[in-house]
């Protein structure tokens, strides 16, 4: 955060008279706070740094060392907020390598007796350039200590230096691994945003690689579409408090991850991929999530091929804050519901 | 729609220097074609009549007379298509009473087997004032060809000369008829929009007096808060091309359906009353459904309570657009889930 801060200074002494002279003739896009929402996600949607697109844009790195920079700058940030979440939690953190890759287990305090036998993988968020390091285990704290199971959190490569398929060579490589290990029934995988999306390639290898599946997977408010295509991208833009736009920081980042290929392969965006004989799969959204329309997308095309798909969304919420904002209601509700989809398909 | 043509031309010509002006102010709000909907869909969007907020909020009657004027060309209009749609599906349509309440009990040409003792109660759309006589089964004609189940649609009494709890009334009298007639565990209930509302409506009643409850029931993008509190009312405004705005049609429509009750009492706005115990729940939206937060609010007040509530929603799509553009893969797909969830909580 602190360098969109600096920019944001940057930015508005070069662009203020700009930036002032079209904000009078546009009228306020934002609605007033969802009053259906939780009390404190409410107050934490007020108490959120609000862009605009033209601020997302601005601050986006253009160059190989701006990027490494920015990520540089935000990982630092983060890692404060992952450091005090440590300390909330009552979750262990062993620095491992599965096979060559740079993984966390986290092992909380007290495992549900039927997850016993049973691990998580988890698959960081950060649209593919964010949160390697310590970072990466922020949503694997919650699933290990709100679950009750010993999770597996993948460090994996990450462009600007390892651009596509570094990521989900890391991936495959730790579910391979932990497979072999635990054996088939006693894995689950989940992710966030980018991880999302690294969830569900990593899911169409493992039926065209047809080695044993996941027990079941999550896909929170997956990237599982890397060209603006999806519906909410535009009808969301500047609604989504996390997010903001799709042009600037995303479409840079989706390039980045992307490298060589083309954005609408399947490789890197799944949504072109197949949905066939997809394990049961649970999906995480809300209503001014920019990323809505691509987890309704997922949705479709799991129940579209005889899948089993459960999508749960959660009302003025905006990309990924039920991870975000992990003392509300919204986010206390998405663990629990995962625990309880987890344990139903345990067979 | 004959009725906002003949408003819309009024309207341009008095307002026209107004709107203009206005509108070379305001960025265009209009997102571009949903390119992951399906092409029917899409193209049904794009020749769909396009309203902004302001013309709708002009063409609102105010005076009853005003009201039963607009009821009736409305009407007149949706009759045409019923007509239309009755010719090609091959459903057989006969007018009852059941306990005093009018009544349509639609037969197609083909039972399902499993549904062969079993009936579906329609309770039709229309924002709690339009659609009464022959429109009302516009939905109805869809469930009984594409469920092959016997359909009866209630034509419950409406505003301006009924508010409520005329239609509720209507609707509890022929579940209790049609209960008494067919026995527990044979019947399903359904319903879109306002609809949608009178079924979660009917539940609650049917709880509060204990009366055996329906087998499972569908809330398609359900009218379930009349006060404005959905955050997907502001955000999708003229995103929705169906609804477009709250203010105007859907306030005044809400207000005269309440009557002397508040918006928020949980006897007109079910989601302000108890979701605890409620049958199985089938709830369908879109991405540009301005009750797309209803629909949500709904799914989180059942499973939060406890119960089974499966959510589909479709990208791209408007309030009701299911229903509204019947031969879309859309629609197919919501009434193909309908018999699918049905048949799974046949007991």
């Amino acid at each position: 955060m602190k360098y969109i801060y600096l920019l944001m200074y940057v930015l508005l002494f070069l662009f203020a008279p700009t930036i002032f002279a079209t904000e009078s003739l546009m009228p306020d896009k934002k609605p007033p706070l969802p009053k259906a929402a939780s009390e404190a996600l409410a107050n934490s949607i007020s108490t959120f740094p609000q862009f605009t697109k033209e601020q997302v844009k601005e601050s986006t790195p253009r160059t190989s060392e701006e990027w490494r920079n920015y990520v540089h700058s935000r990982n630092a940030e983060q890692k404060k907020k992952i450091k005090k979440m440590k300390k909330e939690l009552n979750v262990d953190v062993e620095l491992i390598k599965l096979n060559g890759v740079v993984t966390r287990k986290l092992t909380p305090k007290v495992i549900t007796p039927e997850f016993s036998d049973k691990v998580y993988i988890d698959i960081h968020g950060g649209a593919f350039v964010l949160f390697g390091g310590l970072p990466s285990i922020e949503e694997g704290l919650l699933v290990a200590e709100r679950l009750g199971i010993v999770v597996y959190s993948v460090d994996y490569r990450m462009p600007p230096t390892f651009p596509f398929p570094a990521a989900l060579n890391d991936v495959v490589t730790v579910y391979n691994d932990l497979l072999q290990q635990f054996g088939e029934g006693n894995i689950f995988v989940g992710g966030t945003s980018a991880g999302g999306g690294l969830v569900l390639s990593l899911v169409q290898s493992i039926l065209a690689n047809e080695t044993a599946l996941p027990i079941a997977v999550y896909a929170g408010t997956p990237w599982a579409d890397l060209s603006k295509t999806s519906d909410s991208l535009y009808v969301n833009e500047e609604i989504d408090n996390v997010l903001v736009t799709y042009d600037g920081f995303l479409q840079s980042a989706a390039e980045l991850y992307a490298g060589k290929k083309a954005l609408t392969d399947p490789a890197v965006s799944p949504l072109y991929g197949t949905f066939k004989a997809f394990p049961p799969t649970l999906l995480v959204t809300g209503t001014r999530d920019m990323f809505l329309s691509d987890t309704v997308r997922v949705s479709r095309a799991i129940r579209d091929s005889g899948g089993m798909a459960q999508i749960d969304i959660f009302e003025g919420l905006s990309h990924a804050e039920y991870l975000i904002f992990y003392k509300t209601p919204e986010s206390e509700t998405t663990y629990r519901t995962m625990k309880t989809f987890f344990l139903s398909h345990i067979y």
